[in-house]
């Protein structure tokens, strides 16, 4: 069956522009919080770059899911892989602008004096980039077990912001001059947070698609679907 | 055509179920904030079971779009709406989400005097709350002029933020013993500016949808689209 075969074909070209797409979004990651780390407002600068590549990207493979969608007619579980790839494009798209958004602080920052050596952050960075590529590689390969091992190290990133919040207060308590750089920091905790998040969304909608589990509502709690 | 009438029945329940789904959202929203204005922990510990409710109506919908998408097959105009639902919903259930945090936030103020009168913070949950229901409704109606007014609004919730950050720091800085409770009024201000930015990537999307630009990532630039 050549129709077959092309579609499998597409399949396989939509799978490697989203593994693509998130290595594009990890290396922002990566680059947001090295600008940081070695206090690089340059790198910081360069790291707005993703935005534009980012967003092309999550437009290019917009297409191509309504192409395969439209001419395709896919059903069952090719369907729903399509679908899922839509959204997970969204939630690339945000975790891109979260670094950004790190980016910016990381500039406001570098005209003060560093507050704190950095520990905690970076480790929240090096989780959610980890996050971000074995959630893709769960949704590529159908593998739910790796997308379960991704919602469980968001409660690590969950750990280290408390962490780091608890410790910034803590500096803004005992010294007002310290507060502007604490609330820069605290937001960008919860950028990476917010990206773990992200990658748990897109963990939880792939257990959903491999296993048919709502574990997103309702945690290992099978309910009836009707499809 | 009795297919088509049909066809054109299920676009309208689905339209019917993405508007109560917002109004339910927007419910979310009013009864953090006012649980937060009224300092009542009862209403707040009632906003938690919204987002039952939510995700319920999210699956449901999801369910509905996946179902028009395998069994009908439609094309162009319809195949966009569809998988644009699927998105918005998703966008909705985190707006939900949001509206729990703030709740979670205002059990943790109600624990303390009342920092400050509110103002702004109930004003962002007002612009918040009208962006939700007009992107949805210019979404079920094709409305891009409405779209575009919900992201023009985008900016004074952006710019509310601003004001409430820097109004805080104030507090911070004069007195540590405020720090707490205004970290806790930060975050609700920035649980309002998600939503907000929320209402607004879907403003973006009816907008695309509609006119076929990609204002969400050029600004009023038309690119050529291959569909």
């Amino acid at each position: 069956m050549p129709t077959e075969t092309h579609f499998q074909k597409e399949l396989e070209e939509l799978k490697g522009s989203l593994l693509r797409m998130a290595a594009t979004v990890e290396e922002a990651i990566r680059d947001s919080v090295q600008s940081l780390v070695r206090r690089d407002s340059e790198l910081a600068q360069k790291t707005f770059e993703f935005e534009d590549r980012i967003n092309q990207m999550e437009i290019a493979i917009d297409d191509m899911c309504l192409k395969l969608l439209a001419l395709r007619q896919p059903m069952a579980v090719d369907l729903r892989f399509i679908t899922s790839a839509m959204k997970i494009i969204t939630d690339l798209e945000r975790m891109g602008d979260q670094a950004v958004n790190i980016a910016e602080r990381v500039i406001s920052l570098n005209q003060e004096p560093q507050l704190k050596p950095y520990i905690d952050i970076p480790r929240m960075a090096e989780i959610a980039q980890t996050m971000v590529k074995d959630v893709l590689d769960a949704f590529v390969n159908r593998d739910s077990k790796l997308a379960r091992s991704v919602c469980e190290r968001d409660d690590l990133v969950d750990g280290l912001n408390d962490q780091v919040v608890r410790e910034l207060l803590t500096y803004m308590v005992s010294d007002p001059k310290t507060i502007n750089r604490a609330v820069h920091l605290m937001i960008i905790a919860r950028c990476l947070e917010r990206i773990a998040d992200h990658a748990t969304n897109i963990a939880e909608d792939v257990i959903f698609m491999v296993d048919a589990l709502v574990i997103k509502h309702h945690a290992d709690v099978e309910i009836g679907r009707s499809e």
